[in-house]
């Protein structure tokens, strides 16, 4: 393990590790899900370590852009966005401790892609060291830039196998004012989509939050959460938390979610719905959403699946997914939940009451193999957030045209011809 | 000239072009600004007309997408996104011939960059003809997708030089509903900054215009425009215009606009307002703005930049360039207007009056020398907008470092080894 203290040093490194053919795996926070950041078992991978690389190096409030280094902490830089009146919207389960680095190789996505896009499009610039052990130091702040390939997203979502990330330029936002949650009930996911595309009608980039879970999610959390209660008095099929976020007053805010709500009403769009009173029952609902995944840990095994679909096909994917899985192990229990205004659902299958656990389990792949098929049927991505890493490179060739998969073996031998950078893991 | 029905067609001569070194030139509706559309003169190159390939393949309303081919002429997509409920939001002076192909190929800004982004922001998906004659098939319409390099914008913006893009699925929002412009009177460049982030922090998304323009401009609108009039009673050194686009209703949007005038006048922020009181009047006052370049014909020989700094930097900027061509030709008249919240100026400068027009535009590289160095010490851009082409690329190497020209040579190189694409643009 290497830990580097600048730039100057990453260089020199990957200049020596080119020179002997020793690959190197850099490492940030070491929270991905994919095993992107993790070394074979061949103890002749170099675990390079960004995390003493961490200085913010220049905050810009009126230019909206903050620069920083790769292992700079993500809650370090929404911290120091906040301390100049302006919001890092990018927002991670992990984010006490992965890394911006981490972030940008992986692409990360979370809670507020919704408004203000994953990580790639928060991103300005950045400083890379490249396959011959030079920077190129493309740290820009500008929003509009002309000239010549756009390096900047190549790099971004590459997991650490094109270059190595070792400072970024990052947008900033204006600070929102004012917040409003609802906790809503209603019959299905068409009925959730009906709700998105009038809410963000009305509410535009103000949508912070649309976030879809079932009854059988919401009954885990009761059964399971810590002091949790139903917002709602009765039950509900399916459920969506809301959020808006405005630089305008209190009062504005409020208009404008009572405004969807009380379409949604008129519509028999939803059944019923619960307005947060104060930040306290608004922190309630989102922790209902936050332990939607734990809590399933307590059921006995849980098959997961990180998809993505067109936002319009969310419905119909749920309910073939829904059928397909049934068919293949009766009494199974899905509770997919996550992103529908992203397309973006998190397709986790809780073992059948009583089951015998390992043997579930056992089904991974082929249950996997299942419901990727009926991603690939709308067109869908088998990540849509956490990558590819170490644990779906195999999976990679199955779900990409071979045109596609030589396009990116012509840029990994371009970027780095003596395949240093992450050998194993994306291609 | 070859004109192609279907991507197969495209397909088929890429194949011929390749083993024969023929070079091609991809061409759309050919408007662009730095001659990335024209073959050189040597009558052994092809131009491959996009035209011909136009169609609307799909549409999908609830997902907000739209997948169209790249002779697609932009407004008609616009037009079809409107028939649909929908915005298309990308908009260009010469959207009445140009191509979505083009506008892609060369990444194209425009007024709505500031809400919306510019043409790489509006995509999803690409299908592009390889150095290799296949077909990418890439036209998805995920807002998620983690699985492996992002080759849609690394084609984005190559100018024809990397492939040939034949069809592409867009973004779409939902059509505002009200929209309200107000021209504004203030002393300097620093306080329409100051007047750009109050503005962004009350509106931001619905803040979908604000363009800079000095009073001399404004002077030669009136002076050549036809019939037009001075929105404000007496004269200002610098005028903004800004636009406010909503979902809501029209009271809200007034309320809105109002707001952000009433603190900007009592922070002496600005010195006079006129609030357009209809849509005519919205009209005049865009018409304004567009006419800005145009009647610069009138006053003899302009010399013309288009640059982008970080935002912050614009009031900076403007007085050392200012400073620097009044010292190089006294008497020249700078007209510097355009996006300011995305740092972008077209910094023209007219010819001393009575000064030989010749004479004056002799001079054009010398000044352009002048200029772009100072849009190098703010870190910026010496073509924000237009692309690189034919025009600059002899410049691109004095701006870019031997690293960043060598990784852009390397993925040309990886992903065009005959050379066919476009040679002589960009690189």
């Amino acid at each position: 393990v290497l830990k580097p203290g600048t730039a100057e040093d990453v260089a020199a490194i990957v200049k020596i590790a080119a020179e002997h053919h020793v690959p190197i795996v850099p490492q940030g926070g070491n929270t991905g899900l994919v095993g992107g950041q993790v070394p074979d078992e061949s103890n002749e991978q170099i675990v390079l370590s960004l995390t003493r690389l961490n200085a913010i190096r220049a905050v810009d409030p009126v230019g909206n852009s903050i620069t920083v280094e790769a292992g700079a902490v993500l809650q370090t830089v929404q911290e120091e966005a906040e301390r100049h009146d302006r919001l890092f919207p990018l927002s991670l389960g992990s984010q006490g401790s992965c890394t911006i680095g981490g972030n940008l190789a992986t692409n990360a996505g979370g809670t507020a892609v919704l408004a203000y896009g994953n990580a790639r499009d928060l991103t300005l610039g950045l400083e890379v060291v490249t396959g011959t052990g030079d920077i190129w130091n493309g740290l820009r702040t500008l929003r509009k830039d002309n000239t010549g390939y756009d390096l900047k997203d190549l790099f971004i979502g590459s997991e650490g196998t094109l270059g190595i990330i070792t400072a970024a330029s990052l947008k900033l936002f204006p600070l929102p004012r004012t917040q409003k949650t609802a906790f809503i009930g209603l019959s299905s996911p068409d009925a959730a989509l009906t709700l998105f595309n009038n809410a963000q009608k009305l509410a535009g980039a103000k949508l912070t939050g649309f976030e879809l879970m079932p009854r059988l999610g919401l009954e885990f959390v009761l059964k399971h959460g810590d002091a949790m209660r139903d917002p709602l008095s009765s039950a509900h099929d399916w459920y969506v938390l809301i959020e808006i976020s405005s630089g305008g007053n209190e009062e504005e805010t409020d208009q404008l979610i009572m405004a969807i709500l009380e379409q949604a009403f008129e519509a028999d769009t939803i059944e019923d719905a619960a307005l947060a009173q104060s930040q306290e029952q608004s922190k309630q609902f989102w922790k209902i959403r936050h332990l939607m995944s734990e809590v399933q840990k307590q059921e006995g095994g849980s098959i997961k699946h990180d998809i993505s679909v067109p936002i319009s096909a969310v419905p119909a994917f749920l309910s073939k997914a829904t059928e397909a899985v049934l068919k293949m192990v009766p009494g199974c229990r899905p509770v997919p939940f996550g992103h529908i205004g992203d397309g973006n659902i998190h397709f986790n299958v809780s073992q059948p009451v009583d089951a015998d656990k390992n043997a579930y389990l056992a089904l991974w792949s082929d249950m996997n193999a299942l419901v990727h098929a009926i991603v690939q049927e709308f067109n869908g991505s088998i990540s849509a957030e956490h990558g590819i890493g170490k644990l779906k490179q195999p999976l990679l060739s199955q779900f990409k045209s071979p045109v596609e998969m030589q396009l990116m073996k012509s840029i990994k031998q371009a970027l780095d011809p003596k395949g240093i950078f992450n050998p194993g893991k994306v291609l």
